[in-house]
């Protein structure tokens, strides 16, 4: 990337953040729901901190640190960049203020103003590369801002809207309300196909190196599982029936007393699902949502069928581009199509479940420094998920994202496309 | 109280609670950083609720609640109201928002008026005392607002001030930083004394009825216990001899790993104490604070003394008035004066442990109704403390007022005066 | 005592011990089926540990302990000899084996019989006194034995018996398995009186000194609480009722998910208790047992009455003797009877409930050294019960007998009498 | 396998099941010291239920069961067989007592022999097919038997020990006690490979199919890491630097403060390992052992090196074959040779995690019915072994079996062998 077009990216992509935030009270950038989600202002913060530190830090010649107190505050995880405060208490923190977090903001994203305006050099271009990645990654944190604000307003028995229902924009191209179609079965050969980032534009570390698996003929589902298809597992007593369960999955269902996906409530005998628009009924067409990996699977057992590898989703996700029209004006998945005659809905409604865990592919290596800690340290008890969501900012998906969550993680836009052998 | 006399207790108490929040930041209303604690944006709710709930709902004619998801979000705990939003999540709720919380002070507050302005009946004589009760009730949370802030705020690295600290203003007059002399102690015959509130103006349910009760003699010690004679307990093993303590206070000492009383942390082997006015130096000359039942009874012991009994406590207080001076210039105790001759620093410094375990006196009977909840209810697993601190009200203060706390509890102005049986 | 007969003394207790044994399988004695729990052979070493330290490690010139480890595995909570093995691991043992144990207590009596045997000194008058101490502990360890086995017992879905049942054996004299009459009320003056121990036989530390209390006129119930009244209790809603419970007892009840009595289950919609004798329907006409402080507070609250204060009881106790005839035939309380004319099933059916927080007569004093730990040191968080049990031994039993135990403890045989202010 | 043969191996499984309790005082049979470890007398009664369960019910014409309490007592997790006794509580049945136990196995034993005499029909051969699997379930619970009391022994200050220490009986022959030559590398070529069961014999079902993967070339150790090896990495702070592990491998590290692998304990400056001998010196010539899946994989990276995938360690083991001779004469690994020319060590030391997640292999069913619970439900958040230990029996190693154990997991007979990419 040019330096230019490269300031451009990081403007764009500061402002979307402080624009997510527009509908938001000062209060609700403060509060932390659970340990595994953060304040709206320690995503603003940290995003900045990642600027700073791995930036500025560098390639400033006088740089001083905005706050030295900020270097504790807002650092996540790099134990090598040195200590950090306790994720679960960072909804302990009043100040500074959401003010003086905006003030952070500014400042840092004046100093980067300046720095892309001097003459370019060597060291300019690795600086350029962690530029890029702190763009990635505050898209990243643009995605957890908002599924973290939807777990918060939740908790609230008021059950505040983030934003105004708007119809789905394209429902009458593309979706309905009707229920949809069985799905179709698309088939793939296996043999051995190339899966993984060839580097030749941006990607996370994960994402390489690219490299040769062998693959069994597969069939995957053209179209996500829809809510319809999900209430007929309920109906048929899917949460209620061991065998249908992981033994980890089946435990976890005892003791959070699952009965439906996150979300989801029981009013007059009809189901409701909380939205980033407030409180909706549950429709048939829509995909399901907020479903952990232990529901994807128990759920596709109980089908027939099972979720497709990693490798799997790539291959049959390989010679379809993702859109990249930016569709900020709605989070929530819309309808199911059924007039799509090749695989649909890769991208931009929920990110699916793989029957994949987490693991580094064969030659990775993490970068050297602090930055080595970003990806592969990470790589134990979580399942890759595939495609991207109503949340993802546009431009951060491709078909060899690896998003990774945790088994029970139902928080975020999380969903099912099944996979099955060649009968 | 005549009506007029009460309307402007009630206005000058609201007025105070938020007076009270003038230091703050929105961002510090929301957070609630123990269970024990609340959000002081509950707090100013909740102190409103209640007179909505048993003042104007009992009273309006034509009563409509604010809001009626209010009535359970900052219902405490009258399980005779109806259900109640868990303690503990108090902190998860950023709406309504704190302009919103004013807005519903406010225009309870109008309709309040209204009432005040009504003609007297028979009916309004038992809703005066209950505004009366309601006053006291808000009295107890500007209390619990400074405690709570200085918990949340000690949670944060950045040790924020809630307000300066100017020098102490009776320092010239009543104290001084230098080590005080040993203590006197002051004798009392014993005999039947009469304990008690005798209702001829407000009090607690629980400070009656008054009665009789058999005393020893004994002796209490004329001031309190010094941040200096405290140390000299930690410098001689305090926390690391367990025949010091109660069984449970020592298994507190070893999980919670005291080695000093909270809001105590060591810089450059120096002891510093966090305060409402930030971090300051430990002055030996004032009276120690923060410290639990188990501590200050691990101190008399160490002390050979004992702590004493509350009918004790408050024989020897009977004779000396509260005094009546505001005094919301200063929120942490005063040092320790050489020169009085009688009992001294029983009001607004320290509230002190007594060796009482809160229980009802003979013929205690709480009051019907919701109401009843009040205080009745809680008379198990706390101990009783007498006097007042540095952040209870002006006016909030006499000598049978009953305050009470777990056995551990460390984040209210707490301390220690002796007493022990004669020789 | 003289000498010959604590030795008899000595001889029976530790021979009753291992009587209470006989009906256990090697099993049995090694499980902790909770941490307020020990099993069989701790409580079988344990009281061993208590003689060899206390006494033969004092009064032997050649004292060697019998194994060095035992006085870490076997010292329950004396800071002041030295480490103890944690009680919540007591159940990780199974070495030494029972057959280990048993040998270390008949070492220990063996050269317990050679101090006997010695010609009597000063010395030997202090020691006799730590004797006299060590059989009354072994009988509170025995009590302890039979609530702890059945505890463990009802863990298991075999519902083993302990030994058979036989019919209550004074029921022809004394009681009937027909509805009792309603109790009487025994009224009484109130006044200055005396209570404690006054020293003239045996009693614990914390049942002295005798000292002057001041009581306001009381009645007391002549009989106890029978299941009858309990079970109307709990069809009234007595366990749904926040209304009648502590407000930490009610937290217990949700938490706990309370609904009965412990040991009580329901079968075919019928009651069941499981005792020592196994599982029995639930009889009307016998006291209810296995009630905790809270459910003893809110029966009472429930029954327009209250618990007695410990000084009423043991005014109220002051001129009946206990029954000293020994009873080991049957561990489960006999049902009530209706003739007496004075108040009865004092002793030797069921413990009963003060409203008393155990806390330290005015002028005690713990004893030196270590056994100063033996009472003082738990007078915090615990509620005063008064009379004895089925499973205290006989000659354990006395009007000032102060047993203590946490407001949620339902393992011991514990039970309410009421108690109320004259109308 | 014909009847006869299988009539035999049953035999001396079982009897291997009771040689091993041999040693065990009757309390040890009973107690659970963790909720992932189970008491002796548990297997012994669970692999006799499972015989009952899956053959007796099945084959017996007249099946009763022995006691229908069993059925749910000693079910570990077979939910479409029914309710399970919960697993954590285990350890506090005392009945059925031990000789119940015995007397459980020695009927079903003798029911058992009853059908092996019978004819043989086509319904045998399935039964002969459970028979099987239930013989390899019981040789699974033999090894945890071991380490199970192995666990049980550590808690226990006394440290016993489970049988005497004899040299290892290799050791002039294959080992010594000589610290050991660097390890050797052996190189594979990588390529289309097959790996899993082909069913010829027995097998677990999670062990096929049989299938094709494709490897990368790699590198494996000659021999397993040393207790030497491993002090280095110590010695050079590898339990302290948080860059060497796995994240969720650091908060295990921080959490339960390790130190160094399970069982070992500095004495003196000198580091011991408790072994099923007692406790012992630790062995630099020796396997390191009992150490989890995170040291495995800090150890790893810190050797700059990295832990093989389960498909390398099988084609590197793939032309060797397990030995046969059985070895129940130690307990603990034997040191490692220097002079052996090709892979050693793969079997019958200790087990050596992979980096593989356990997964089901491509086409992968578990079988219907309740069995089909045996292996595939647990295919999630563990991570697979290879190999066998010297815990294992006789006859239960092959080079297609799957161990699997979560990541924490270090009660285990588990250790290191490292593999690479090639330089």
């Amino acid at each position: 990337m040019q330096i230019a077009e490269l300031a451009m990216a990081y403007a764009q992509s500061r402002e979307l953040s402080e624009r997510l935030c527009e509908p938001l009270a000062v209060e609700d950038y403060v509060v932390q729901s659970m340990p595994d989600a953060s304040p709206t202002r320690w995503h603003l913060a940290h995003t900045t901190w990642f600027f700073e530190t791995f930036v500025l830090a560098r390639c400033e010649t006088d740089y001083r640190p905005f706050n030295s107190h900020y270097q504790v505050l807002f650092n996540s995880y790099y134990n090598r960049v040195g200590e950090q405060f306790p994720r679960s208490r960072r909804g302990l923190l009043t100040r500074p203020t959401v003010a003086d977090v905006f003030a952070y903001r500014h400042a840092v994203d004046e100093r980067m103003a300046h720095l892309f305006g001097r003459r370019t050099s060597d060291e300019s271009r690795e600086a350029a590369r962690i530029v890029e990645l702190g763009i990635n990654h505050e898209q990243q944190h643009q995605e957890l801002m908002l599924t973290d604000i939807k777990h918060l307003f939740w908790c609230n028995p008021l059950w505040p809207a983030y934003c105004k229902w708007s119809a789905h924009p394209k429902t009458t191209s593309r979706g309905s309300l009707r229920d949809p179609q069985p799905p179709h079965w698309t088939g793939f050969d296996g043999g051995i196909v190339e899966i993984g980032h060839a580097k030749e534009a941006f990607a996370f570390d994960n994402e390489g190196p690219r490299h040769q698996v062998l693959l069994q003929p597969f069939h995957i589902q053209q179209r996500l599982v829809t809510t319809g298809e999900f209430l007929a597992f309920m109906n048929d007593g899917g949460y209620r029936r061991p065998e249908l369960w992981l033994s980890l999955g089946w435990s976890t269902v005892c003791e959070q007393k699952w009965t439906a996906p996150l979300y989801w409530i029981e009013q007059d005998g009809q189901w409701q699902q909380f939205t980033l628009h407030g409180l909706r009924p549950v429709q048939q067409a829509e995909p399901v949502c907020h479903v952990s990996y232990f529901e994807a699977d128990a759920f596709a057992r109980w089908s027939g069928a099972r979720l497709p590898t990693e490798a799997e989703w790539e291959e049959a996700a390989s010679h379809i581009q993702p859109e990249t029209a930016p569709h900020h004006d709605h989070f929530h998945p819309q309808p199911v199509s059924d007039d799509s005659a090749r695989l649909a809905q890769l991208y931009g409604e929920v990110w699916q479940w793989t029957a994949s865990p987490y693991t580094p592919y064969p030659g990775y290596v993490p970068a050297a420094g602090p930055l080595g800690e970003y990806n592969g340290k990470f790589m134990c008890n979580q399942y890759v998920l595939r495609g991207s969501s109503c949340a993802t900012p546009a431009g951060h998906t491709r078909p060899t994202y690896r998003n990774f969550f945790p088994h029970d993680a139902r928080w975020q836009f999380t969903e099912i496309r099944l996979a099955r052998d060649p009968v």
